[in-house]
């Protein structure tokens, strides 16, 4: 049947056509189902959704991402016939009934979504097959491969390109703004790129912005890292593994992300990048995405082994993730920190954790036998802060910028203890939660600065964290979320007191 | 925040906003994410969008269905703040995680999805879970009663209600057109609400409006229940168990279908209707939704069952589901079948069928100790065709309707055997797709009418299947499925041959 194209003022990232009731029965079609629109000799296939109103019969609305996407214009006429649903469907369905993907088979799913032409539905049934069912590690490298193979790469024709990445999670794990310059200092190429917040309050990308553009593309990412050894990059915008975003933002409203799902999105990173060497963090915590050291080690050899079948050396390391690291939760307040420790005013285990994870890249690539002591050494000599600032002048930022410069939330609130003791929990959930109700990630001086860490000593009064704001309404909000969520979890020193009588009773 | 509503122009079945990027980011809101939209006293929450076009900062869109829902018109202000997720959303993710549903929980769900506050993909998580995890037969009870509870009912004062259904899927399976009116002439009261065809040619909804008014409000289905005995009506307009028709628009698009939900479906229907007795007919085939006798006996026990504890008197039957009732498939096509039936000018499988499902309800409510002779004893007396024909009437069809007035499409292209043999299997699913693709049921006068079914001995010419269409180009593109897709496989009527050779080699 023909049909006038209609474009219809709203957008969806999805390459569909919207019929109306009549003609969708005329031609058998239900929603979800596929047809096959043609026009001036050229074809695509498309997902129908049906409307009672706005579209008349004759009509096929289209939304302004599918009218671009396809060139289609108001009052094109065009072909419209049932076609087949996507095979992908079919290989979806046929893991939920507990089978291994075939290599072209998961080619062709990953092909499909980063096209656009899997729905919403369909994508869930992808994310929750692999997570009830599982992937063996020959799965999670196929997928890797389609999702590198579909985007753009950086190939670098010389040097020792290396890489570091977090499976996330962790509040204020910021050691990559630390470990990039100090390998960069040691001549490895490190072309680092890094997502944003999507759940938890600031992303190394979102941190980075603070001090300098972020949203770079290959080439330019390619030309810095090569001018100055480093980059530190929005991941989004470079369109290296495009179907890893998509696939993200259904897995955020399902609240979940399979294990073969982080591992293919982070190498699939790395890999396109185009690093040989990895250091991959993964924070073992029981609010982190790996809940105990021995899920961690199992994580870690599948990450390995996939590594190596990819020819992409990969080291791991099992961090804490049971509290935030360092003490800055938010893009400013965490831009202030890492400054702060390298312009040496600050030690702790932001540092520590910091020049372990360069050192991991050291040992890999045999600059050193110990990597920890080098990457300390390079750190103490003040090169890290040196070709930090040298990779913020690259990206746009200022060469001589300062801890003392980065200007955060003046609407503040402290939270001070009521009992003494000693701080045996923190809920790092919580911490998020009210520094993303303070405006983190967006207000990137909002925040959380926590005073006492696990371990350390409370006395009645000393002030537990501060929240920082740049809208008093949402300061109200955090301060509110604060009282109700109980952040630290405080202690007597005295684990148990028993009085004389109970001795004798 | 404050916000002015903006009608959109179109309309999706969920409670939704729509705001902008800036704003959502303002808010801390991602796609999926729930809001408080507060107004003039009223509050309602809703799952929120987001536009990169069309809605400024400071709007919030709302599309049509949402504004007639929650009475919002253009120019509305309302106060918009974030808002936790449905609890529901929580409960699925247990059950994916292999739990099992609480009584409360399953009913949370199932309000949240009847009231459209559930996004398309929450659903669909909802859905898988149940496929993969599977749900015990007490938490189907608690998930019929939840969605029989925000439904309508139907409730009759007196009489012995009673009720039939099958689970679907079988082409021609038409028996209740017979087997209602021969239940109803023998005093008892028949409610019948039935589907229309979703990925079949016709379902009984679709036949019965060939010959009759089927769109009935539960007050017009006890009014012409309680005057002539029974009734045939289309079970989405009654409102009955609404969540149902919303899960299986998604379930449709996954190519699932669960057997709890399918439990579910049938028996909450039938609860809703008042029936207190009922045959429900589980037809078992290769390409059937239950696939073979054991399957087919486990899910018979767990309907018995499940009806027991919700004080329905359930019987079950096993049919033949590997190929068509009767001959004729598609609305027109086999409502003028039902009354060649009638009329006794043919037997066969749709009328015995027709008779056994009517002769348990008989045996199951006392009226006779040999059900299948006594329904066929009414059939006989000409009182099954007298009933139709009032319930017809009485639904504002023709009361003295006959088979040969039924207009079928004029279109029609006839298949004949190339080869001699017999029939040894039937392609149900062909069928079916050549049916469509012909115009079923969208076009009542489309559908394929079967010569020869399994067994039957076929000579060289003899005609296959009729397809009937109404449009010459819907024909001529059933007739390319109908030559792609074998329908039928013929064997020799010798198994095999054997020389005289082989025997002494």
């Amino acid at each position: 049947m023909k049909f006038r194209i209609k474009t219809l003022p709203l957008r969806t990232e999805r390459i569909a056509v919207v019929l109306s009731q009549d003609d969708a029965a005329e031609l058998g079609l239900l929603p979800g189902d596929r047809v096959k629109v043609s026009y001036d000799g050229k074809s695509f296939v498309a997902e129908v959704e049906i409307s009672q109103e706005f579209i008349s019969s004759g009509e096929a609305g289209v939304c302004t991402f599918t009218a671009e996407t396809c060139s289609l214009s108001e009052e094109c006429v065009v072909e419209i016939v049932p076609f087949a649903r996507p095979k992908s469907v079919e290989y979806i369905r046929k893991k939920l009934n507990g089978a291994k993907y075939e290599r072209e088979e998961i080619k062709d799913i990953i092909g499909s979504i980063s096209s656009d032409v899997l729905s919403d539905i369909e994508i869930s049934a992808f994310i929750l097959a692999n997570e009830i069912v599982g992937m063996q590690n020959d799965e999670i490298q196929w997928m890797i491969e389609a999702m590198v193979e579909v985007g753009e790469r950086v190939v670098f024709e010389r040097g020792t390109v290396v890489d570091m990445h977090s499976i996330g999670g962790l509040p204020g794990n910021r050691f990559s703004l630390i470990a990039v310059p100090t390998v960069a200092a040691a001549g490895l190429l490190i072309p680092k790129t890094a997502s944003r917040a999507i759940t938890t309050a600031s992303g190394t990308a979102d941190t980075m912005e603070v001090l300098a553009n972020v949203n770079l593309s290959v080439d330019e990412i390619k030309e810095i890292t090569e001018e100055v050894g480093g980059v530190i990059a929005w991941n989004a915008p470079t369109g290296i593994a495009p179907a890893d975003e998509k696939i993200i933002r259904v897995e955020y409203q399902l609240e979940l992300s399979p294990k073969p799902h982080l591992m293919a999105s982070v190498l699939s990173k790395k890999l396109g990048s185009g690093a040989r060497f990895v250091a991959i963090d993964i924070p073992v915590g029981k609010k982190a995405k790996v809940e105990n050291v021995d899920v961690g080690r199992g994580f870690a050899n599948a990450m390995m082994e996939i590594g190596r079948n990819l020819n992409l050396k990969v080291a791991t390391a099992l961090t804490d993730g049971s509290q935030p690291l360092g003490r800055a939760i938010g893009p400013a307040l965490e831009a202030r920190e890492v400054l702060e420790v390298m312009e040496r005013k600050v030690e702790g285990d932001l540092l520590e954790k910091s020049l372990g994870i360069a050192g991991i890249l050291f040992e890999m690539t045999g600059i050193a036998t110990n990597g920890y002591q080098h990457a300390r050494k390079i750190f103490e000599s003040g090169k890290t802060l040196e070709k930090f600032r040298e990779i913020v002048a690259a990206q746009g930022g200022d060469e001589s910028v300062k801890a003392e410069d980065v200007a955060v939330g003046d609407k503040t609130y402290t939270l001070h203890a009521a009992k003494e003791g000693y701080v045996r929990e923190i809920d790092i959930a919580a911490l998020n939660e009210i520094a993303r109700t303070a405006g983190a990630p967006k207000d990137k001086g909002a925040g959380v600065y926590v005073h006492k860490k696990r371990g350390e000593v409370v006395k009645v009064g000393d002030p537990l964290l501060t929240i920082y704001a740049e809208k008093e309404w949402k300061l109200d909000n955090a301060i509110e979320v604060a009282n109700t969520k109980q952040a630290f979890e405080i202690s007597g020193v005295i684990i148990e007191r028993y009085t004389m009588g109970r001795w004798w009773s």
